[in-house]
């Protein structure tokens, strides 16, 4: 085992992918996104990731590019027992080492195939004086080899690709091993929000992003909400500033925000009902059982949510949900009255605590010249009041349901006292 | 528009996904996953790919490394409204042209946001000549850009960062347009399964798998279903030589079979109720309305689906659906005969030709030792007769939601006549 004494410290690193079948779109690399957050955490950098094939002078070329720039190179992938898993041979080669029999990763290969001592049984070589890191979920070892590289110090940690087998080595033995050699640590915040554009809520923070340094502000756009990032890094001796940007973004732009922090639009309305032992029942139209679904995604549901109707058909909301059929003859059914209507014969049926409706044109068909595709309405009937709320999303058919659902949510979350 | 005469091929492409949040390991890159499928579809190959954050020198030397080795570098994500979409910028740089407006562009602009001629929206722009493809979908355009670089020519493809924009554009506008600069053509050919598991699949195929060379056999999994891919690479003179293989798979699994081609299960089953001009209704509990929500996703929804109830609390199965409440006494609301009453409920209610029920246990609450999480009742009731199915699915809530989506949307297609 290499002993580094003073330990050098780990600032950058670049992760590389290696697999045909990742080059192909066969298999989504999920291990550099699972790497990614566990080197940020420990405050390591990382500028790039390549991936690569299984082909031996690209994997070279890529660790050698990689090893210019970076303390610490980590390959995923491209091990195992079977004959195109060259990468640990090109290890051994850039580092200038023989491939050798570790005990330690000999002793859990046997612990885990009691059939190893077959002759034919391929016990996996590690770089000489690389420290091992046993596998015990699988054949290949993880091992980080250490060697002098253009006049600074080479590191290349090699990983199996299967994520069964990389994340625990990663949790158990590797990322607390590699912690020792990072002095730096990052906290991340996360602002959420709903009801705002992704354009507006930039122009409202144009002078915070301009004047960013550390902490720093990145705001990122889905489908239905915006999603702001305040990062900092922290050094030795360094206090949390993130609070602070905190709360002048939550001054600006408090109407929007449902969540500081890691939640969903969804289950910051479950917990909200929830905690406050309420009820719901939806009557959709145009979000066709998107929006219930949603709720039923979570484990929570059942405390929270009785049912919905579907009305997707005209006949379906006059005959079953109880729409008067001169409210859809006169104003159509996407209306606020009709929308009115749905969410009012959704209460009787339901009795829920919040009863909403939704009925709009997602598109191809149905728009009128005052109610364009994507013109969607939302009525909540909450004891016996009513409110309507009418909205417009642009986009296809996919996007206005789902811009529909979280307007739901958000209407429904804003529909429950604080 | 740049006019390549004689068109020169693209025979090699890198893939560069920008974004910081995907190097913190904040947003899982699916971009670069689908267009990797996408390009070998088109006989593109592609032997690495990159990540870097939104960095200016960073893209920039991401750009030229790939140019260097490509006939097509594609860039995906830094686009946009916000300050820090660099990567337009940097294009333009490095292929030597100004920024300039695009009407196809602007015009798209005006359409989807109504209010754009403010003076403070920002109309995006490309680098001079390039290639627009307008985004309906969102702010930020693609653009191909086509230049000299270093005595040979370069090309670099911007792609907005969000799927729900750039799927589209891909698939409406830019694969159509790069499969004319490719000679190479491989006939992909996609068998699609549902009621058989993967590993059952690979054991009936073993001995295709294992002699393939020139068409090739891969499977994928996915929730619910499983897909075999049927490759051949067609160069100048050579036939067709799938239909052969397709023909021997047929025999083996026909059972599982629902689709050869590319439509998805759902459109299958709109397909087949469409042309049969018969309608559909559901009574959902587990699901909660994801059945529905699946259906509607299509733009034909409308015309072969009447709604459902989505009878997720115990007393809406009783007080509007109209369940026996000594049925769910006796024998509980996981059970045949509840799935039974609430089918034969739900074609009293809606009158649909086909009236579906689903009714199960998706965790982690309510399970009993007969029916454990993971058992799912569905019933069908079609004119006068009911059909009764059991059906067990492993793994988290998720995944038994979309298997019993998958196992419902099945039965609908198998109650269809042919």
């Amino acid at each position: 085992m290499t002993k580094l004494s003073p330990p050098e410290q780990i600032e950058t690193a670049e992760i590389i992918a290696i697999g045909t079948e990742l080059l192909l779109g066969q298999t989504l690399d999920t291990n550099s996104f699972y790497l990614s957050g566990k080197l940020s955490d420990l405050g390591i950098n990382t500028f790039r990731r390549q991936v690569v094939g299984d082909h031996r002078e690209r994997i070279y070329d890529a660790i050698c590019l990689a090893l210019e720039l970076n303390d610490l190179v980590i390959t995923t992938g491209g091990l195992g027992a079977s004959q195109d898993d060259i990468t640990i041979q090109v290890v051994a080669e850039i580092a200038g080492k023989e491939l050798v029999a570790d005990s330690s990763v000999t002793a859990a290969i046997r612990k885990l195939y009691p059939d190893s001592d077959r002759p034919d049984f391929i016990i996996p070589r590690i770089p000489e004086g690389a420290k091992a890191f046993p596998n015990h979920n699988g054949t290949a070892p993880a091992s980080l080899t250490t060697f002098p590289y253009k006049g600074k110090l080479g590191r290349i940690l090699v990983l199996p690709g299967p994520p069964s087998e990389n994340i625990p080595l990663l949790e158990e033995q590797i990322l607390p091993y590699l912690a020792q050699y990072s002095s730096a640590r990052f906290i991340h915040r996360y602002v959420r929000m709903v009801g705002i554009g992704e354009y507006k809520m930039e122009q409202e923070l144009k002078d915070l992003v301009a004047a960013q340094t550390n902490p720093t502000i990145a705001p990122y756009a889905g489908e239905g909400g915006v999603l702001l990032r305040v990062s900092q890094r922290i050094e030795a001796g360094d206090e949390d500033r993130t609070q602070a940007l905190i709360d002048i973004i939550e001054e600006r732009l408090g109407q929007y925000i449902y969540e500081i922090g890691t939640r969903s639009l969804e289950e910051v309305v479950a917990d909200k009902l929830h905690s406050q032992k309420l009820t719901c029942a939806f009557a959709e139209s145009c979000t066709g059982g998107a929006l219930s679904a949603c709720l039923v995604s979570l484990p929570a549901a059942s405390k929270i949510f009785k049912g919905s109707i579907v009305s997707y058909a005209s006949s379906v909301k006059r005959d079953l949900l109880g729409v008067d059929p001169e409210i859809i003859d006169q104003y159509g059914v996407v209306s606020a009255e009709c929308a009115q209507a749905m969410a009012e014969n959704c209460r009787r049926l339901f009795k829920a605590d919040l009863n909403l409706s939704v009925t709009g044109f997602a598109g191809p068909e149905g728009a009128t010249p005052e109610n364009p595709i994507g013109t969607v309405y939302f009525a909540v009937a909450v004891g016996d009041k009513v409110s309507v709320h009418r909205k417009f999303f642009s986009g296809n058919r996919q996007r206005i349901i789902n811009y529909a659902v979280a307007t739901a949510l958000d209407l429904l979350r804003r529909s429950c006292a604080e």
